[in-house]
């Protein structure tokens, strides 16, 4: 349930800004400034220890002089007044808090004290954004950050949240530029109250918010965040534009905020699993907002491309392909009414179509758009350079170029096809020249592009930018759409299970934090999972005596706490095929501990029943600091771990989940069978997966699973080999 | 060597216009309309058979009217005239044919046909650039193309080659804002005569260039391109934009030009072999000659980065992380004059470094630049949101901005520094607000991007653009000095040697286009590679003594022209330990073969001595349709053929790419010896790669090879199995 106080931060009727001083270089004042020049309609009240005026306003002494109620405290004082001025705000019942000013985690351990002490005082009482930030900016609520006073003050479908101020105040400059509009904005810093996760179920319920956009540094509370973000997938979406993602980025982000930076491979399956929208760089992020800003009903993958000149259709076609979008053959009625429109231009019927030129008459335009738009097989047309602009025209035509009124009109055409069609076109509109001398140019871009931001119709810069942000769209829409509703269900956690006694019956028994061979079989067996059950062998006739029980080949392991890589020092004997081989191997594993290993306990050896040689795969689980407990699969084998040809998933993992990570693997053409080997029983590896991450979700003591070797079979599988770790 | 007769192309004194008519709309008209615009100063004439006079100038009758000695004949007729037309030009001995003409090889077989009677008739008389194509552009000669009138007049040091005409107009209209003059530009369309590789060819000569760029469908002489772009590697800097690369590309590709585009494995054997710069869009074009204009002593790749502001440290790292530049750490006495400058703030004194915001003062600013300059482990600096514009600080500081006089002052800083330390300084410069409103920004942007150009100082758009663009600079400059010289020459052809004996002997005995196990290993031991070499037994009794000859275990396998995939009928069969095994194998292979492939004709059974397992690599060869033969080298095995864990190469190989192709690949760990396993002999498998590439040079009827398996030992490497297919 989203915190409805949040609301007080975008929409507060009074606002205390303590800290503001005369001077109007003080961020407070700059603050109250801002909302002044920005048209704020509440009151606001000016706190300061020192001063008479700011900006016309009285300076208090302190908040308690002042006899409102106050819906917003903004603070910019420095850090080390923090914890007294929250005293006099808890006294005064304030319920949302601001606080603006820096110092504190991202300068080191004494900040960290400092946060810890602001989040105890205010507990339970008041939220806080900040510390370490810029805070609101709401046009429905006329409030606006420090530097923001020149902000739109239109609301808009789209909110965005960013912990860095800075960076936020780039996204929001250039998304304005681009049509787009916002409901709420907030730059919430060090997030040691109010973070992410919070912001995003806010906003998810947010009646004026249609879209939401993030740029993250790290999560601070990755888990909610995810459970959120994955709960909310397919409602609204969720563009998250997520920095620190390469090594050196990942340590730059946390000397920066202090938050830690989520590795690959986490954020990796928390996109997968939450369906947000990820973006890698301010441009794409701009884009897929104006895409879904533009285009509320969103599109499907199926493009339909002209272009003025050849050469454009190649480079659509490469961007096309490169964003995973489709170019599909148009109907055959589409196909011969092109050939009739352009005749005698090569192939140009087929799609992607080549106009020929950048100044087709406006009649063929109308025409060709909308045999395009009438195409069952398309689901969006894309325009590239049909030259719209009436100076460009001049440039590149001359005393040739088509007249100030035929351009009009020709600007006019994917407006009325769109219309009447009712299908989306999008026009990729470059600024074909960058030269000081030609900003005239750029200017009458902007106005072409308004028009047809203004009538619905996307506009994006080159052939690159249109498709990923259609690929965006697209996605988020198809994503929707697939696989059955039951495979995204969350599944329920697990009450407490025989399982989890059996789990934490071993884990009481175990010395070390490393469960044996045999422990962890015994309960991955208990959970579900078929296994090759090793029995302990405490003597070379307790050894022979299992195996002939157990029937031959066998293996034959060491078994003792201390010793992890067994293989490495003898310990390890496959194939055993009788009695006396079982003997003549436990004398030799002996033997080989004795010298490797002198000082090892042994508990004996683990004699098992050779599996049936399969596939060979791995199941693992290992820790995110972020998002806690996720599941890998992925082939087994030397080669292959060099290659890391491996899924990921947060946990609890849906069926879909589940599905979708044994698919993502190159090597899942070896499941099918490849080559004439049977395929393996991959329904079989779902169940698995979600039975191992049920048993995961109902364990939390466990730090890092290995299943490994796991052998598939064209009817299911074994778990060969298999470790548990536990978090100490 | 270059053609000296391309000169004509770009410095005519006399052109002849042919189909120039009285419309101002006529292509030939329009193009001497852009000569008069952009200032030629030889002489034009016109040549139709109707019309008195167009744009002021006579128009001839004929070539033969003409009294003056034509440099250049400009052919903008219809393509059904062109050969009467050439007939007149080669009658007139003109040396140099622009056909500006379209409607050939890109229309269908008609036009492919009509191509080579134009080849035919121009062949050792005259070059011709086209057809379908805009010909030159080239301001010390005056000479433009048809919508080129407003081209720059100055030159630079950048030439550029393009089959498409409207793509180089893009280019090149983009290339001029950003600082950019050409020496030389060509589009030349369908390449029937003058290609890619006789251009680059031309400029790698040409002393007024400096540079090359380069957008490209597919290579009409791939072969020749190929060997023109590797000699030259290092001398000039060659950026390609290759398009088409994708599938779906690649089919718009052909449509368009009648070109084959390359597949992904050879064009990528073609950058690593070649050094040519690589970009894949219109804005990486652009960065990338920016980078090599502006910097033309280039850079390393360690960058010290300084940031306005927290998070751009983070988008910064990300993106030196992602374009592979670095950011290393400072030098002790860096970091203590930053940490004096900086205090307080954080960790901001070590690279990259946050200002903490985007108006630090100019001393600040010159101080910290100094420092990051003077530093022994930086190649280049990279400012990022240091706001200059006096316009945007107002924005975003309102009274507080600095004033306009301390605004110029800042901007000098970057200048000044550079000057003093010489050593590079790069700023980001983005157009923060694309409002149409917010147009006079823009217009202040430009400006300040052209006072930095003017100074010598690259400007990008953003962190991604920057790097990307430094990275490509970098690349260039450690290419060229990395590795040692030797390993850069090219082998010289082999002549015809024993091997190509051998192999011309089993071509004209064999029966089927598939050489046989036996000859393949017996002319790849000629050629010097160490093979199990197989010994063919027609009986039973001769497999038993060839195998109690050369040792057990062995492995026997069908030998028969009919018959390929020898394992899938039972037609092998390995670890054979002794002559009784032998014997019994023999039955049972036989057997199995007149059941499954009861027609096939039957030469015997090879018999080989089994090699030691080793490490299980591939090696082969195939033809690309434009650069021709490749080698192939990758890791073997089931899985790995399904990841695809290869590298290419183009034949003949330097021991650099042999040494470079070897590592390419991601299981290199594996031949480096990973987890206990001992490395293989890498050196081994260079030579092995060296002798195969000249023995496929030498030896053009190949179309396919297989060495596969291939084990690799700690000393040698053997190849266990071999294919060769010939070409038909």
């Amino acid at each position: 349930m989203p915190d409805k106080v949040l609301n007080n931060f975008f929409q507060p009727k009074t606002i205390a800004v303590i800290g503001a001083s005369e001077s109007i270089y003080s961020y407070g004042t700059r603050f109250i400034q801002a909302q002044l020049d920005f048209g704020y309609k509440g009151k606001i009240y000016a706190v300061n220890h020192k001063g008479e005026k700011t900006l016309g306003l009285k300076i208090y002494r302190s908040l308690g002089e002042i006899k409102d109620r106050i819906d917003l405290a903004f603070i910019t004082i420095p850090a080390r007044f923090i914890l007294e001025t929250l005293d006099q705000c808890m006294a005064e019942n304030i319920k949302a808090v601001v606080a603006f000013t820096a110092g504190f985690s991202e300068t080191g351990a004494e900040g960290r004290e400092l946060e810890k002490e602001v989040v105890k005082k205010i507990k339970g009482k008041a939220r806080l954004i900040g510390p370490n930030c810029f805070g609101p900016y709401c046009p429905s609520g006329g409030i606006t950050v420090v530097t923001g006073g020149e902000f739109a003050r239109e609301s808009g479908p789209v909110a965005l949240i960013a912990q860095s101020g800075q960076l936020s105040e780039c996204i929001i400059a250039r998304a304005q530029g681009e049509g787009i509009r916002y409901s709420k904005f907030a730059s919430y810093g060090n997030a040691i109250d109010v973070n992410e996760a919070d912001l995003v179920d806010f906003l998810m319920d947010d009646r004026d918010t249609r879209i939401i956009t993030q740029y993250l540094e790290g999560a601070r509370d990755g888990r909610r965040f995810f459970d959120i973000a994955r709960r909310n997938a397919g409602r609204k979406p969720h563009i998250i534009w997520k920095v620190g993602l390469t090594q050196m980025g990942a340590t730059a982000s946390s000397s920066h905020t202090g938050s830690l930076a989520g590795t690959g491979a986490a954020w990796d399956a928390f996109f997968r699993q939450t369906g947000a929208v990820q973006v890698s760089t301010l441009d794409e992020m701009t884009d897929a907002t104006v895409a879904f800003n533009q285009m509320p009903k969103g599109c499907g993958l199926r493009v339909g491309y002209i272009s003025g000149g050849g050469a454009g259709t190649v480079l659509g076609a490469d961007a096309c392909d490169s964003a995973g979008m489709q170019m599909p053959a148009f109907e055959k009625r589409t196909e011969r009414k092109l050939a009739e429109l352009l005749p005698g231009v090569g192939l140009s019927f087929r799609n992607p179509v080549d106009v020929g030129n950048p100044h087709p008459p406006k009649e063929l335009l109308y025409d060709l758009l909308a045999a395009m738009s009438a195409d069952k097989n398309v689901d969006v047309v894309v325009v590239r350079r049909i030259l719209f602009s009436v100076k460009m025209s001049k440039i590149f035509s001359g005393s040739t170029a088509p007249s100030e009124k035929d351009q009009q009109e020709l600007l006019e055409v994917p407006v009325k096809v769109m219309k009447k069609y009712r299908k989306p076109i999008v026009i990729i509109l470059p600024d074909d020249m960058t030269g000081a001398g030609s900003i005239y140019l750029e200017e009458e871009r902007r106005k072409i592009r308004d028009y047809f931001f203004a009538n619905g119709i996307a506009v994006f810069m080159s052939e690159q930018r249109t498709f990923t942000a259609l690929s965006h769209l697209a996605g988020f829409k198809m994503r929707n759409s697939a696989g059955k509703a039951d495979d995204r269900e969350i599944p329920a956690p697990a009450k407490n299970s025989r399982t989890r006694k059996l789990f934490l019956n071993a884990v009481k028994k175990s010395r070390t934090p490393i469960l044996d061979e045999i422990q962890c079989k015994k309960i991955l067996k208990s959970a579900g999972i078929r296994v090759t059950l090793p029995v302990l062998a405490a003597s070379r006739n307790e050894a022979a005596a299992a195996a002939e029980k157990m029937g031959f080949p066998v293996a034959m392991k060491i078994v003792s706490p201390e010793i992890t890589h067994k293989s490495d020092i003898g310990g390890v004997k496959l194939k055993l095929q009788s009695s006396a081989d079982v003997g003549r191997a436990y004398d030799e594993i002996m033997a080989a501990v004795r010298k490797k290993a002198a000082k090892a306990r042994i508990d004996g050896v683990s004699v098992q029943k050779m599996a049936q040689p399969g596939l060979e795969l791995v199941i693992g689980m290992t820790r995110d600091p972020q998002f806690g407990p996720m599941l890998m699969f992925g082939l087994g084998g030397t080669s292959v771990e060099i290659l890391k040809d491996v899924a990921f998933r947060i946990t609890p993992l849906t069926r879909r989940d589940a599905k979708e990570m044994i698919r993502q693997i190159k090597g899942y053409r070896l499941l099918e069978g490849y080559r004439g080997q049977p395929p393996v029983d991959i329904g079989h590896l779902e169940d698995m997966l979600m039975k191992l991450s049920a048993f995961i979700e109902d364990n939390p003591e466990i730090k890092e699973m290995d299943i490994n070797p796991l052998f598939a079979y064209r009817k299911g599988a074994v778990a060969v080999d298999a470790r548990i770790i536990l978090d100490e």
